[in-house]
């Protein structure tokens, strides 16, 4: 129940950032909705193309294919509105991205494979729609080159995985998880924190 | 027969898209291939993909393969001819889309996959290709931005199933669907009928 | 043995390829690290999708995961230093796109397969990795603007069949098919041969 909720929390989030997105490209209302769709559902989409695991979820679960037109219709309505819900919608998607993290993880391990496959998977799920709706916008993705998002999903599996070794049972270890990608990524917009550029000096 | 011929038209229209794009970004002539290719197959390869129809069809249907160079190499030949042809290219582009709609819709079926996805499988099989083409090509894909094409795919699609719902006949409702769209994509043509942009007014 | 060997040298060539396109971008370490594994693993990748072969390879062969951090840290590091490795790095690579042209061929083999697809998918797990980092990078795949690769990696496939068709023992036609991509690309580099541009005269 309350992983259902947090799990539409994050998908109306993200559809949310997609359908942002989009306006600044000033794109048709069929556009919108695929960038938002993309958004929320990309991540999941890709990591069930990787392991096989077909057809992939918002396929066989409706409630992506009824959730996100009816968010990008409000969002549409209400977008001089969106700016008063900033703080609500950045604390969806920081959720989203915390739960999202998990879920992929969980999938890699019901698929038996090795964790650092499994974190790569996470990852994926709860950043590369974000990849995917830039791509589609014909921007190079916004966390290749400045938010601190997917490094707090590896930390935040890493940290799953270390617990676990610990002995620590399941359900605490995946809560400490999704508490440290949510924590991270809170400290990292509070604090302006950001990973290092990478480029060569002039020779 | 007549569908297996309007398929070839609906690829030949669709990879001649590609070739023209391909040539207004003077790419070489592998690039250009490539792009006729993804113009052609790509809603098919993606739709296969998302369901787990593995190999997709152009892998184990050798048409393609075939028809797409062949038609690269004709269309560069006479590439100054193809003005010429426009209205031509156009009326073999709207059946390819209607037919594709429905090609997707019956994957979807077979799949056993509910009337919602089905369309979107549809639209996908019919849209997605030229959405490749443009991303390849480094643009925001025009259907996202002013192109009528989707939405007469997604209302063939619904009509489809509401003709089913009032019991015509299978074959009946494929055929009403396909007229549709491509009756909805000249009037949009004709009419330059376009969906509404979207953007947030200045604050 | 050799096999392996020659796997890891492509893979570290495609995945220092990787960096420098990014470290061009300045693009964080996150984006950085993500170039780098699309383009060593993205042509093996698409090629695996689409022929249903999922898990794809990099999920079930973890060298893939352990060796690209690996490379792309030590390419930071040393990025300065990589100009006196450019002979070594186009070799490496240049001997990567042999091999993976001819890896790709093999899957489509065992997938029984006709010979006109295993050289599309040999072909696509040499060179879809850089078409993928260049779309990733915001930028038209530079080997459908001037780069001889992929058609290095057609006609290598084509020579193998061909050998084969002539009987030849399958181990010479594979090592024959790879040498020919490598001199084929060896010699358009040396000569800077290109195929032509495709574009219209003004009319």
């Amino acid at each position: 129940m309350l992983y259902q909720l947090t799990d539409i929390l994050g998908t109306v989030a993200f559809a949310i950032s997609g359908v942002l997105v989009a306006m600044d490209k000033r794109l048709d209302l069929f556009g919108v909705l695929i960038i938002a769709f993309v958004t929320a559902i990309g991540g999941g989409t890709l990591r069930d193309l990787l392991i096989g695991n077909t057809p992939v979820t918002w396929i066989q679960d409706l409630t992506y294919i009824m959730v996100i037109p009816i968010t990008v219709v409000l969002a549409i309505a209400f977008a001089n509105q969106l700016k008063y819900l900033r703080k609500s919608l950045f604390l969806f998607d920081t959720l989203g991205i915390g739960l999202y993290t998990m879920v992929g993880i969980e999938k890699g391990l019901e698929a038996q494979l090795s964790p650092l496959v499994c974190i790569a998977l996470g990852t994926m799920t709860a950043s590369f729609g974000g990849v995917l709706r830039d791509i589609l916008c014909n921007e190079i993705p916004v966390i290749f080159r400045k938010e601190i998002y997917a490094t707090a999903c590896i930390l935040g599996g890493a940290l799953y995985f270390l617990l676990l070794t610990f002995k620590m049972p399941e359900s605490y270890a995946y809560l400490s998880a999704i508490l440290l990608v949510i924590l991270l990524r809170i400290l990292a917009v509070r604090f302006k924190i950001r990973l290092p550029n990478i480029y060569r000096a002039r020779d």
